[in-house]
């Protein structure tokens, strides 16, 4: 298949790369900033730079917008495209739709569940991708080009990568932020974080093998409050910790939290 | 050195293993269920199971106290200890000085800083063990004996292990159980929280790796307010979760949270 980016940030990056390995042609990479464009071009078998949106004699079939979220609909305005060739995004939260207005194309999404950054290379085979597609051409070609750089190929809608994206907060989003507050409770007593970096390790690692809901510690599971109420004391100094703190216990100690 | 555990739970388990397979000898297990403390045994070299608190006939110099934080002061006041010997409780919660009755012993903390459980295997040479005693020899006896199983040894106040806690709480209870959100969230829709497995080890690697501060992404880091108000409608069936959603939430949007 032929391919082209439109966009050269985390996403492109992985993606790009996975495909050129496959032996897919990335025909050209559209960024901004022709250096950016050009530095994935660089890690790419033969692929162009450009910083031009007009891709009406551009040779290649599939083209991926990978572009902020907030950014997604402006790019597909100011964008020209081939006829007959298949624009997706990569959004979890942008619904399939924006793409709509596009004439003569197929339209599609492909989201990769994973977290991207540059410096830190991916095993993609194990990455799930989430594909929606127009119509049941688009979806055989997307899920053709999807099972050449991953295993774990799957077709959800617009509103269960809603879901999806709304759970990936929880679990990462804030899950991250949580570590960022738990560094600061120990920096503000002249502590080390990574004191605490193995139980961390070991923490998830077990709620991923046994399920999270089975390997729930700590005084609220076990209906501490005589600690519970110690912890507040110990974080009266910041309303935020404090909500944050009440929140969560509140939760653990019931049993029905996140039930419909 | 010769060791005695009175409890026979998870970090009993763990800690006369590691010592045991150290050459140390571990005398006896005291389990209220002697099938309890018969099981470890089997697990060591040479010792004895026993329901008996009366240890004041014990070859042993070290006493390991690994029950229940909110068990630890009972247990103390129905055991009897011989001379001269020192009682230690592994807790991270409860201070030293409620070991400050016993008679004619030595007294400190051994706190593997940890989450243990007998199904696990874990390498011990990893785990940060927190030390605190009534006195130098005693620092130097419990120092002593942390070597022999573990490369980080520490030595903190009952202040900083309630810091510590407090701080493993946010990383670790806190976080698991997010992900017990996460997943429920994800079943209320009918998807599986399998799916973003992969993307939560990733996270926390990277968060590990490149500090949280440097690792935060999702909708309030870069301060989507219409994606945030989409979650927040999505989440009004629970106010827990809604609760929770903008607790973290405000706290990503304020650089200034948990500073004091």
């Amino acid at each position: 298949m032929k391919i082209s980016f439109v966009g050269a940030g985390n996403v492109a990056w992985h993606l790009a790369k996975a495909m050129d390995k496959q032996n897919q042609t990335i025909v050209e990479v559209y960024s901004r900033n022709i250096k950016n464009a050009a530095r994935l071009c660089e890690k790419l078998y033969h692929t162009k730079a450009t910083t031009n949106l007009d891709f009406t004699n551009s040779v290649a079939d599939i083209f991926i917008i990978a572009v902020p979220d907030d950014c997604i609909e402006m790019v597909v305005n100011e964008c020209q495209f081939p006829e007959n060739s298949t624009v997706v995004h990569t959004s979890g939260t942008v619904p399939l739709h924006v793409l709509a207005n596009i004439d003569n194309c197929k339209t599609g999404v492909f989201y990769p569940l994973q977290t991207f950054s540059k410096s830190k290379e991916l095993d993609m085979k194990k990455i799930p991708i989430c594909l929606e597609a127009s119509d049941i051409i688009t979806e055989k070609l997307l899920e053709k080009l999807a099972f050449k750089i991953c295993e774990n190929v799957c077709f959800y809608n617009s509103d269960d990568r809603k879901t999806l994206h709304l759970a990936a907060v929880f679990a990462c989003n804030f899950t991250n932020h949580l570590l960022t507050l738990s560094k600061k409770i120990l920096i503000n007593e002249g502590l080390e974080f990574s004191l605490i970096k193995p139980l961390i390790t070991e923490t998830l690692e077990k709620a991923l093998q046994i399920e999270p809901e089975n390997s729930q510690t700590g005084p609220a599971s076990r209906h501490d409050h005589k600690i519970i109420a110690q912890h507040l004391k110990m974080l009266a100094y910041s309303e935020s910790l404090s909500t944050i703190y009440s929140a969560i216990t509140e939760s653990i100690l019931d049993k029905n939290n996140g039930k419909r």
